[in-house]
């Protein structure tokens, strides 16, 4: 029996420099039942190299995604992933492994889009590619020799999806879908706003405060009905803020 | 913490056909941990191709040992696991995922050597360099397109290894080492030895009878003080077989 639909889930390319890897990756989604592929600034798109190595997946690579950046290649997932090397705990995301991790999109609830975000092949996500990142994932590796080509990276993580989705599981109990990445960078354009109008900052400056309080929000995994409720509160603060004081004159 | 050494869990690539492949495979044993790669009739060793796709895994290729027959690759192995496109119950072998076959190593005792065998490219292991296995083992994969790449293959298998062996388990209790290929090819040559000395053939012939009877041997998994209990008993037969009847004259 063929094991759910892992429709929901996006694979990232980001500014991949080899066009081999770009046909070998849509290969590897393929051969675990993934198809929706994005790709950031890649180095060419198409390429004869990807379409020789993406062998019987020439449709998972015909109908990839090209954009400019992260932002736009996550907008509508409601959860996004950013794989790195090692675990990366100073960046204040949770830090889960590929088995993790792939429990954990087996179990959103369906009508959630996620994203597994891949960096370049190089160097990975630079740490402003993981500020768009809510959760981040490891492949556990010999520590001495770390270097999984990209393209295995992917089927390694694909795999791990397909694994989970053949396992019984409960999905997560929540209220509503959760918040997209574009919701929330609207929530974080109105927090900024906020701050401003209420004259709150501290001592390290505005961008760094507002930085952190991405990082606590996007590691909350904030439903829709959530926002709205922060949002409601943010404009309550504003109103407050331009009002005089109650009882000056 | 480094997971325990994978030293004992060699990878024999059967006939590869692309140069790339046995170098990428290389790297994805690497970056497990693991480094015994055996080539069995390979398309060219070395080759320019397999170092560049090796990358910093040269070491592993450098070491790799090439041989002309699966049966030499495996001779010292007391596990020889085969993998399949999908579950293959009709070989009468035990069918493990990728998972449960990693578990099966980890658990292995340390002093038995194990192999995992992997098919040429385009149409896998053959019915005859399956006989040489004990256990196969498959990927899950998307049904409607099973086609992993051979170093992706390697790379789940051996991923999946690593993974199994960071987890706490008990060693298995035995008596005494696995036997190796080797020896329980001695154990069936005196068997086929006896099979005739004894005059016991089924109705479809020597050759059948005997692989049913390898089979069954090495799906038992046998250790060598059992193996050596079985030849006892195959010299006691031999013995009596030779001698007249008692009582006739």
């Amino acid at each position: 029996m063929p094991p759910p639909s892992a429709a929901h889930v996006r694979v990232v390319l980001v500014r991949p420099s080899h066009r081999g890897n770009i046909g070998a990756a849509a290969r590897a989604m393929k051969t675990m039942g993934l198809g929706d592929l994005w790709l950031v600034d890649p180095v060419e798109h198409p390429s004869a190299e990807a379409t020789a190595l993406a062998s019987g997946a020439d449709d998972v690579l015909g109908a990839a995604r090209v954009v400019g950046t992260v932002e736009e290649a996550i907008a509508d997932c409601g959860l996004v992933i950013g794989t790195t090397a090692r675990p990366r705990s100073q960046y204040y995301w949770p830090s889960l492994t590929a088995r993790e991790a792939a429990g954990r999109l087996a179990a959103l609830e369906p009508s959630t889009r996620a994203a597994v975000v891949f960096g370049t092949e190089r160097t990975g996500l630079t740490n402003e590619d993981l500020e768009h990142c809510q959760v981040l994932l490891h492949i556990p590796a010999n520590p001495v020799y770390e270097s999984l080509n990209l393209a295995q990276a992917v089927q390694v993580v694909a795999y791990e999806l397909l694994v989970a989705r053949s396992e019984p599981r409960v999905a997560e109990a929540r209220e509503a879908p959760l918040a997209t990445a574009a919701e929330l960078e609207r929530l974080y354009v109105h927090l900024e706003a906020t701050l401003i109008d209420t004259g709150f900052t501290d001592r390290r400056g505005g961008p760094h405060l507002l930085r952190r309080f991405k990082r606590i929000f996007a590691r909350a995994e904030l439903d829709q009905l959530e926002v709205n409720i922060l949002r409601g509160l943010l404009a309550s603060a504003q109103q407050a803020a331009r009002k005089p004081p109650q009882g000056a004159e």
